[in-house]
């Protein structure tokens, strides 16, 4: 017997014949003497749609302790029908709100993070041979005032509570069966993975292969939680993510393709210290993320340093550097915005040298210019033009799976 | 300085327009240097489009525990969104759920009787010199579970929340005006009343002119809460329900007219002790509800009970009836269903005993036949053909109030 934490999403939960379809994926872990607790998302749209309910009636800045009061009705809805499906199956059920599950967090309304998780209920619950369905998402502070989690809190929900509850798996259940090695709409050869590491999930989430909340994997990490990620529609095993795997005779765990990039490059600042620290401070006031930072060799007093943000911020980016021009003097910038990220991933390449050559050489093959290179213990990553993106993904994937 | 109540009923908060219309009138007062606390019901169609979601996942018997908990998300969503129209103006302004406005209340889910309210949160943020808005109609149980109070459960919470407060008045906005001599629709001459005690305001509420739900008006009497029924679309004084009124010049406070009724006559039952009982103490153990019942004089060993229902329920009283003929035997039973009944009430018919005799001669006067009729201190009540419904409604008001 084992504890099962099980988390659907908004769309698993859409409409009543979704509902019964998770109520059965459900009952069929109880019945095989499991004892099983769900999170769930709100149903469908129903986010999106009190959101605009909100902007309607104000546009700019409703505050945030009221946005979550409205936002957690979203999961109040979702879990009382679900647990109504599984009580239509006949079988013993209860649905908690997130406080009545025990989650306090702190007070940053919208984005709140879980300080404990009182699991009193949960285990009184469990004791009475009860299925329990949680509200994912959503908490309460100590004022009593509820709370939201952020975006992809849900998953993070259902890791605290596998963590807290020291459950036997966690399972995630998306859209898709799996973690794949790439984009497989994108590669033909793509493959699902079987196993995947904590931190190599990691980098191929913040790579794009947005299948699961970074958060919640680095809540699984700290607290070993083991995760699986699997489909909601067929009943087959998807991809286990822990701390260690057993190691694949592939080097590389997956490629991943990014084109939410600008390349910034300013030309001709001064060569002396303290340049980088004036350039990348402005940014991070502005909360504008950097990526990837190449500097060229300092040549007749000066030097180039390039960086990569997110499309949407370049603009942003741009103004702050002319704003301290005064303090930070240089010749010319330069912005990039039709390029892409191509990344591979695997925790296997630490020590195989021979990772990035491949990938270089699958790019020459295909005569595909490398414009930046970036690379992490478990990562390599380059910047190309966008038009190769597609392209490159497929003959660096082809290079290390086929 | 006061301290208002003011309720608003589903339709008052239905889209934003009106939302940002009760936003208005409540920061009138507040502006006033009064200290507002708001209760409001789930928006427009929301609780029943909640309630066919539920029919649709199990169309027989949902848990009362889970319809709580789906059906309290409707109002949860409503006084968030009314807190940012507030906020939306520049008014400090905070929502509470029911649990969080400190609504204890026993566990009958769906039908729940509030216990004590906790005003500790509440003081508070009255002192913060905030507007609180509450969601009605919701409390919690001993468990931590969510609870409603039933039909007309805002109404409760809202004179719950009077007499806890201790505020000076309790307004309830509808969408009618105030309080009528009979139903304005129905008759020319209707009159909306300055005044009316609580005891005719319960009459009339049971006689069909539901304005007011009658658990709350019980709840206002026993804490002696000054109530205000008034129109959240026009900005004028409404109706003043109390203890005591000053005497108006009619004899009576209102007519009333009530067609959900069916008259079953039970005929020639022995005429001997415990035949009342018998048959009233079926249909009580059914949870049919009796109004008037009228006992002809025995005559040879017998005599004919006859009484009246809810139309709905008349079918299962003859039903009950039936089964019990071994140990109650009669002759015959009659339904009629093409009956309605005509009230007068008003607190000042105790004392004018001519009160009767002018009910009865506009009748007369107008050929209506009067099948049954039943009184209390301050109410007369009619039985006559459905068909002679409304014309009863306008004579009988005619005679009283031109």
């Amino acid at each position: 017997m084992s504890l099962i934490v099980k988390k659907f999403g908004g769309s698993s939960v859409a409409n009543a014949e979704r509902l019964f379809n998770v109520a059965n994926i459900i009952v069929d872990d109880y019945k095989n003497g499991n004892d099983v607790i769900v999170v769930v998302s709100a149903q469908g749209d129903t986010t999106d749609d009190l959101i605009a309910k909100a902007k309607e009636i104000n546009p700019d800045n409703p505050s945030k302790r009221e946005m979550d009061m409205l936002l957690t009705s979203g999961e109040q809805i979702s879990i009382s029908l679900l647990a109504m499906a599984i009580e239509k199956l006949g079988y013993p059920v209860i649905s908690l709100l997130g406080w009545q599950a025990g989650f306090y967090t702190d007070s940053h309304h919208g984005v709140a993070r879980i300080h404990k998780i009182n699991t009193e209920r949960m285990k009184a619950e469990i004791d009475k041979k009860k299925i329990i369905i949680v509200a994912g998402f959503q908490g309460i502070n100590k004022y009593d005032d509820l709370t939201t989690l952020g975006r992809g809190g849900s998953d993070t929900s259902a890791v605290a509570i596998a963590a807290a509850m020291k459950a036997d798996r966690c399972q995630i259940y998306t859209d898709v069966d799996g973690v794949y090695t790439t984009d497989p709409r994108k590669v033909k050869g793509a493959r699902k993975l079987q196993e995947i590491t904590y931190d190599e999930m990691l980098e191929l989430a913040t790579l794009g292969a947005q299948v699961l909340n970074n958060r919640s994997v680095e809540l699984a990490k700290k607290h070993n939680v083991e995760l699986e990620v699997l489909s909601s529609l067929e009943r087959k095993p998807g991809t286990i993510v822990k701390e260690k795997v057993k190691m694949e005779k592939t080097l590389i765990r997956g490629v991943a393709k990014d084109t939410d990039v600008s390349v910034i490059s300013v030309i001709g600042v001064q060569d002396n210290p303290g340049t980088a620290f004036k350039l990348f401070n402005s940014l991070a006031k502005k909360n504008i993320e950097v990526d990837m930072i190449l500097q060229s060799v300092g040549r007749d007093g000066t030097k180039d340093i390039s960086f990569s943000v997110k499309r949407s911020s370049s603009a942003e980016a741009i103004k702050s550097l002319e704003e301290i021009k005064d303090n930070f003097p240089f010749v010319d910038i330069k912005c990039a915005n039709n390029v892409a990220k191509i990344s591979t991933v695997g925790a296997g390449m630490e020590s195989h040298p021979g990772v990035a050559a491949k990938m270089f050489e699958a790019l020459y093959d295909s005569d595909i210019n490398i414009q930046m290179i970036s690379t992490s213990e478990i990562k390599i990553s380059i910047i190309i033009e966008e038009k190769y993106a597609d392209k490159a993904l497929n003959v660096v994937h082809d290079a290390f799976f086929n």
